[in-house]
């Protein structure tokens, strides 16, 4: 089990990759964002991505299943998050792009109102196969306390 | 159309809602974000949820699914999005919740480096069918300037 005292502030994790198809791009924008730059080349190729490219919302959705499948394997007790902060969509994931994510942790705090919880701050990271920096953010996570 | 030069800082834009059911909240948590607390009542209980919520990742694209509806219909002029700030999940979304999206425009500038682009903020707020506001953060868009 991993609790919120065995996360170090300054330690990185390596949690995985994921390559993305285009039905799998168009399937979720087709469902969370449709935005003719998400679903067609050609309307792709009007804007600053110049073809078809991946939500953003897709690419968070990916980087929290990598994330999750990664920890789960190690037993992380994380019961939530309150959100996240700086989010940036650096460059665009297109289709055959293989997704890597990375994270260090930055900060934590036990918790005030509720002592068995504390809080972790990491920078997440999500290179593509080019070791292209295409998105990151700072997540916030509660963390169960190691029990006494 | 609607172009960078038509949203004036101080304008608030109402998107509309979604009801969510627990089938959809399952099929996105079993995809993008398989914790306990976003498929099963009984692990949920045991965390702040206390039973089965939506993965903030799918509230997050359900809200931009209902912005993109909104927009499209007017004719917006967005070209993508660099990030987002600030993003809070301050309350659970549960199955059968009507979640309502609306927002500020709060600050705006020209692009420097592409006259025919402009950065828009707004803060994107969603409550749900009490009114309590679930979600929060500042979107950052960029748009076409409307042509000469």
């Amino acid at each position: 089990m991993i609790y919120f005292e065995d996360m170090d502030v300054g330690a990185r994790h390596e949690f995985g990759s994921k390559t993305v198809s285009r039905e799998e791009i168009v399937d979720f924008a087709t469902q969370y964002d449709p935005q003719p730059f998400h679903l067609d080349d050609a309307a792709a190729a009007m804007t600053p991505f110049g073809r078809l490219a991946a939500s953003g919302w897709h690419t968070g959705a990916m980087t929290m299943r990598i994330v999750v499948d990664a920890w789960s394997d190690k037993g992380f007790m994380g019961v939530g998050s309150p959100g996240l902060d700086e989010l940036r969509w650096l460059k665009p994931v297109y289709p055959g792009d293989t997704i890597r994510v990375s994270s260090e942790v930055v900060a934590k705090r036990e918790s005030r109102s509720r002592p068995n919880l504390g809080s972790v701050w990491s920078d997440v990271l999500v290179h593509n196969q080019d070791d292209v920096l295409v998105m990151k953010y700072t997540s916030i996570v509660m963390m169960l306390r190691r029990p006494a």
